[in-house]
């Protein structure tokens, strides 16, 4: 016997009727505002392309780490889930049988955001009435498999369903941006916007660093030899993504550490790093890039975000196997005070730099981003980040940072996602739990309810619009 | 003027009547299941001889270092609540004056979990109906000494009224295990296990390092001078204590550091300790050793505990006149992720290994431990522990944990300990406060309800039992 | 159109009704209790001269670093705000344009505790109507400016009128305490003690620290040259301030560190630190002095206070021109359990002895402050601090320390404010929040609300009485 598949309007508000009432009111504010998603990891090529969607298992399972980690920790085998090997070997490659095997773990989820994200795409994108279970696995499978053949589950018919204005995505500096040449020339209307991300080429320690640097500065007409070269091939690139609409830079280090060296020991510095560098250097010369990220921001106007603080690829074995990104990064123990101490001391008391900052560590946002963003000019606080992006996450973001750094120190929401059609679930998870706290704020008589219902909007879509120039 | 003593029917339920009523619901499916209680510190002697407990103050008080740390800490001595001195010297020897003093001091225990506990065994196990303070403190004295005098409060009685399906006791690798032979012996139903603690001859910094591994490997007919013989004495005590119905070993480390080196190197390492180990050598064995115990736990099936991360005995004046275990043990900062990495590089990927984590370090709750354990096929998460074993500690895990780990890489409660007659209070505040936990993702549409039944019993028995492999 | 300002009766209680209900009846008890002020920092001189407040902005804007903070976070120049710089240079000077600038930006203190502060500043001392925003702020500004030329607006009135029992000011060794005792002999009933702060000379990086020692020597006629005579002026100018009402000591170290040296080893630490020391060797005297005020402590009764753990003046831009206090300190991990251990060991048994401890870093509560406070005597928990003096951090106060360490080893509410008009909305803050976790006690069956009333009086007036010995 099967079971309903309900999405109840009331869900993620508090339970206190009087509390739940006002959570409603305020969502009604919200609920149909444009989603404007400035951070995320989709595919330009969707859009450029607009080819239809495979089949259910490698949109909605094999790309989703959130999901196949969750039954790799309970003993499924990442070879049955479909997940492809870096050799090549073969996996699991009949996307029912994957299906299927996800349906018999899917209570694994229970209590987890993807088990919200995904009961949302299956009721409101493609319209199932009834939990997925074994036994309704493969009428979901056909259900959804039938749906992605039809036009209007391309990716461009699904973004204007979404209701997207804009959505980021992120390239590194090698990349040629031919998809979004392609989205720009096509006519379309829909806004797809770069990010300018530069690990590869500021990260010494990044896979095919020096000869990344090479072909960075081979393309922007740049001698690599030379830290003033490359710094030059830096605003090239820069300007390169600017014109396909890019506001913003993105910084995935180790760490949040800053230095701002005089341009003779930085330029020294980079001779070290392009000669190979240990440890030590490497992290000095990530240090140093954010600080040159920050002085061009100031000239080019790009809103600079950090995403410090993960152990990446935490399991050999699997990153053997599988490769990168397989649901086996770990958070560290974050710092900013020392560590953005340097850029902050050049550049934070300049209201015209946005530095958003991103962490993994919960700790600090009561100890030490919210008493900083709640004093620098340049710093803002991007929303609850990953593993944090759930409902939970979201109350904990906003009861340690509030009361020290106020809600206009934040940026509203990021879904940060390569899962585009749980977007909408995640934008709708934010502005709910947003809706859900100042409803709460109100029900105490902490805030007034029609400064809520500004502040609401603000967090829905005021704020990032701001934040990220868009 | 008395006051009566009741336990309210909805106590730790939330206040908002709907959900309540929904936890009133869940906790009514699962508040009969039978107490599965896989660690703890009971003595198996109690079980052997069923030998009735003394008096009122010796069974209550002086074992309970929640207890009187709590008084000590408000300047009452622990000499007049005697307890007993490391050279003998005389503390207050009337339970009867222990037991007032204790009765004058009790408010200090209010928001405590120390005092639900008690309130419990008071009226559940005593049937006392008015609450203890100093006039009710000879009524109290009376009615439990009088109670402990008779059959019914022997120990295997109250094993048996209490409904435990089964508890594990916490030995050495040098007991005999001979209280666990007599009670197997006696014919009598309760079950009761012992589980593998091997701190006393693992740790170079335990008191007697060096003669206990003597004693350890002569007990086994094994080479104390060889590695080889160090490892096999290891294996003869697991069996031996898996004759005594052991399916767990537990390792109470100061840090979760792991170790895994080649063969020689580790037999190396164990020839420098047995000569004498610094601080360094003997975290590095310690280090060694749970890999070591991994490695067999993967052969004989054992699951493992790790409890990392205490300061010992932090007050030396205390520890000089009283001894360890006096309330004095301090949480330290924890660290998982590099510290684990050795171990779970060699066997962290085998579903057949279960290591079970702990912490007093509630930060790494979101940071470490639900990614790590929402990862590895061998990880999965303990329960909250010590002084976290309580409503809000119970409230924070699973609001840390559940989103990024699940409900499902939990393995359900351990009451950890020693007093006897306040296990059920402890897994009834449990199940009520995973009733309470489950009742908000229900009243928050977060979680069919039919699904949080199904939760609700995992956490309250199917997860441990299965984890434990009772 | 203007909003009404109106302070709800219910503010700050929980939403649900029963909760709510018992919340209420919990600080009817408690609302009206005098208020004992042990910590802050407000200025003797305005009780001394009782000379009327010059304006608005001067009074509520200008000293304010939690206001004028987060509007420079959001672009507001320092100098539009009035502050005034190190170098004389000018800022702004009209008051009037300086308050229309803070109304302007109201709403960025939407959710923080700064809020609600001035929100009942406005309506209950100076009785206005409407909400601050652009077009009230002239008449925020005539209304408070002609109130604070009445006589009923001064210092001492206002002290009578705000129920204040005693208030404690902080003081250096080297203040005469002339305000002090201007108040004692002016013949006016109102209690204003001092608290012996003496960081000056007990911190070798404090600015002018060597001439500081030579004038605390010199005025208690002791010997600079010799660790004696240093101890002995401690001695002296700790008998001054007890005579100024004092009852405590204050310490804003930068860590937590204690050290407890032989006193040959003391006396020429000393020595190194007047020839001038390095960072571990100030560090070093820092910790020594700690544990050399315990022992003064244990002779003249003086509390001890440490609120370690901030990184001052982390922008060094603000500190050239506008120096010190100008919201730019940021908190620092704290580490308790191996600083406090050397001090511990001497005195940490004693009942005698109360050293309060606070912190900025809220990961402390539940790992190492409430298992600290749990079991030493001589500690006790002050409440929330600073950044966490909110109605959040007041919650996660409650819920992180109570299960562990009690009540009873808390010490009541400190505003520890420079602050004066905000001070009875701080503590009604404080009591409201109280009465809100108790109350959520009480609904859950967890504490018999007869037991709450007594512990919500407990908290808002006996324990900072008895900790303070006031």
């Amino acid at each position: 016997m099967t079971r309903p598949l309900t999405l109840h309007p009331d869900r993620l508000f508090p339970a206190d009727p009087a509390t739940r009432a006002i959570a409603r009111s305020l969502y009604a504010g919200v609920k149909d505002l444009p989603i404007l998603s400035p951070h995320g990891h989709t595919d330009p090529e969707w859009f450029a392309t607009d080819a239809p969607f495979t089949d259910p298992a490698s949109l909605l399972i094999v790309p989703d780490h959130y999901v196949f980690r969750m039954l790799y920790s309970q003993g499924v085998p990442l070879d049955a889930l479909g997940i492809p090997t870096i050799d090549g070997s073969a996996t699991e490659q009949d996307p029912r049988a994957i299906w299927q095997l996800f349906a018999q773990n899917y209570h694994l989820l229970r209590g987890t955001p993807s088990r919200m994200w995904l009961d949302w795409v299956f009721a409101e994108v493609f319209g199932l009435d009834v939990i997925l279970e074994p036994a309704t696995a493969q009428l979901y499978y056909d259900t959804i498999d039938a749906a992605l053949k039809t036009e209007a589950f391309r990716p461009r018919a699904l973004f204007e369903r979404f209701g997207i204005e804009v959505i980021a995505t992120t390239e590194s500096p090698l990349d040629p941006l031919d998809h979004h040449r392609t989205i720009r020339q096509s006519g379309w209307s829909g806004r797809v916007v770069t990010a300018y991300r530069p690990d590869p080429v500021v990260d010494p320690e990044a896979e095919g660093f020096a000869p990344n640097v090479q072909a960075f500065c081979a393309s922007a007409g740049e001698d690599v030899g030379s830290w003033q070269g490359y710094l030059a091939a830096h605003r090239f690139h820069r300007a390169r993504f600017r014109e396909a609409g890019a506001t913003s830079t993105d910084h995935g280090h180790p760490s949040a550490a800053t230095a701002n060296l005089a341009p003779d020991e930085a330029a020294a510095l980079y001779a070290r790093v392009m000669a190979g560098a240990d440890a030590a250097t490497a992290e000095l010369f990530r240090a140093q890039m954010l600080t040159e990220m920050a002085r061009m921001s100031l000239d080019d106007g790009m809103v600079m975000q950090l995403h410090p603080g993960v152990h990446r690829s935490h399991n050999p074995t699997v990153l053997a196997r599988f490769g990168r990104d397989k649901g086996a990064d770990i958070p560290l123990p974050g710092e900013f005070v020392r560590a953005l101490a340097p850029l902050l001391e050049a550049f934070g008391n300049d209201p015209r730099l946005t530095l958003i900052l991103f962490t993994l560590d919960e700790d600090v946002y009561s100890r030490e981003l919210a008493p900083l963003a709640g004093h620098y000019p340049a710093l803002k606080l991007g929303p609850p980040w990953w593993f944090h992006d759930s409902p939970e996450g979201m109350r904990r973001f906003r009861e340690r940072t509030t009361e020290t750094a106020g809600f206009y120190n934040t940026v509203g929401f990021n879904d940060d996602t390569r899962a585009f059609l749980s977007i909408p679930a995640r934008h709708d998870v934010a502005r709910r739990m947003d809706c859900a706290w100042l409803a709460q704020l109100v029900a105490e008589h902490r805030l007034p309810e029609d400064e809520a219902h500004e502040v609401a909007r603000a967090l829905a879509y005021d704020l990032a619009k701001a934040a990220y120039r868009l």
